[in-house]
């Protein structure tokens, strides 16, 4: 795998990142040639000031990190984010409404996000560690018929959460691979041998704050 | 201490609390006479169905937990929670602005959320566990400036963080008294012992999820 790079989407979602963290992670991500970044909406452009011309893609996150804001919100968080320049939209999932099998309100939240995606890569954030295997398949079909292109397993951002698993990873994938649809594997992703193994299970994007390590092995 | 529960915002932010764990929330605060329900601004709506005609306020969050949302993201979810029946809007600060020493856009993030809320409460949550002394001290100021009523600690979300701490409440307390605002203290607080701590520190509302332990000693 000496294309590692190319699946990485290096991220930093923390609060309290300050400036100087941004540029080292828009840095490394060209020196890296990794996928692209992945950044909280309120830095979107200065990403794309310290991007521009280059061909790292600009990921940006929506109704981050519990999914249960207004449809409305999200779908002007987005609007915003893509005027803003990203690349790229990882929204999360409304979890409450899936278990609450209110299935209709989990796609429409999915849709209305979309409807302003245009051509913009959608993933659905389903957050795994909170679901059974059952509401993941749920989850990923739902996620198909409201039009989205990616599903991805965490927000990394659960208490006690693990993350990505290969076992997630390998659901997601063999739920949407009929329907064109990729998985992104995100959420405790330290180590080579990590990545690798999300790779072979299924993953097309792998989304960590650890890109350089793992590249560098 | 018999009025505790007079300081209690009932609190649920879970991110896969269902429909269930909700109605149980709304009960428990009106059973127990709790000041309100904080709740994400999702939920709202059935807060409002569930609450009407009773004293029991509803608190909702806002650019929640991160506070990383553009400005104009933060002000219409404020603004579609109100319209939904929020009584009182407890928003995030931007945590990386302030660190970055950029306090207008700080100020002007809260302003602008200060804006559509007209005289419902605004509450601006600090995060304590990521701030200096001193960083408590001017954040405190600057949601003075803003106009802001109350000051918060915490989230709850803050990965190995305390939320609130006594020697916080009391900083906070002692900065804000002189403009007529108040502090809120959340995050962590479980036990009686705690919250009469709060109290005596100088905390005007306690945000938390064992409020009925809370009261029952």
């Amino acid at each position: 795998m000496d294309n590692l790079n190319t699946y990485i989407e290096h991220t930093l979602l923390k609060q309290d990142a300050v400036k100087e963290d941004f540029i080292k992670l828009f840095n490394e991500a060209k020196e890296n040639k990794f996928f692209g970044v992945c950044i909280n909406p309120a830095y979107v452009e200065l990403a794309k000031k310290h991007l521009k011309n280059t061909d790292v893609k600009i990921v940006t996150v929506i109704g981050f990190p519990l999914g249960a804001n207004k449809t409305i919100v999200k779908s002007l968080e987005t609007l915003t984010a893509i005027k803003d320049g990203a690349d790229e939209i990882d929204m999360v999932m409304n979890v409450t409404e899936l278990k609450n099998k209110n299935y209709d309100i989990v796609k429409n939240d999915i849709m209305a996000v979309k409807a302003v995606c245009d051509d913009h890569i959608l993933k659905v954030i389903l957050e795994t560690d909170l679901l059974t295997k059952d509401e993941i398949v749920k989850a990923c079909e739902i996620c198909a018929e409201a039009g989205a292109d990616i599903v991805k397993t965490s927000t990394g951002f659960v208490k006690n959460g693990v993350g990505a698993k290969v076992e997630d990873v390998k659901l997601m994938h063999d739920t949407v691979e009929k329907y064109g649809m990729k998985v992104k594997a995100s959420g405790g992703i330290k180590t080579r041998e990590q990545a690798i193994a999300m790779i072979e299970a299924g993953a097309s994007r792998l989304g960590t704050s650890s890109g350089v390590q793992i590249i560098k092995g």
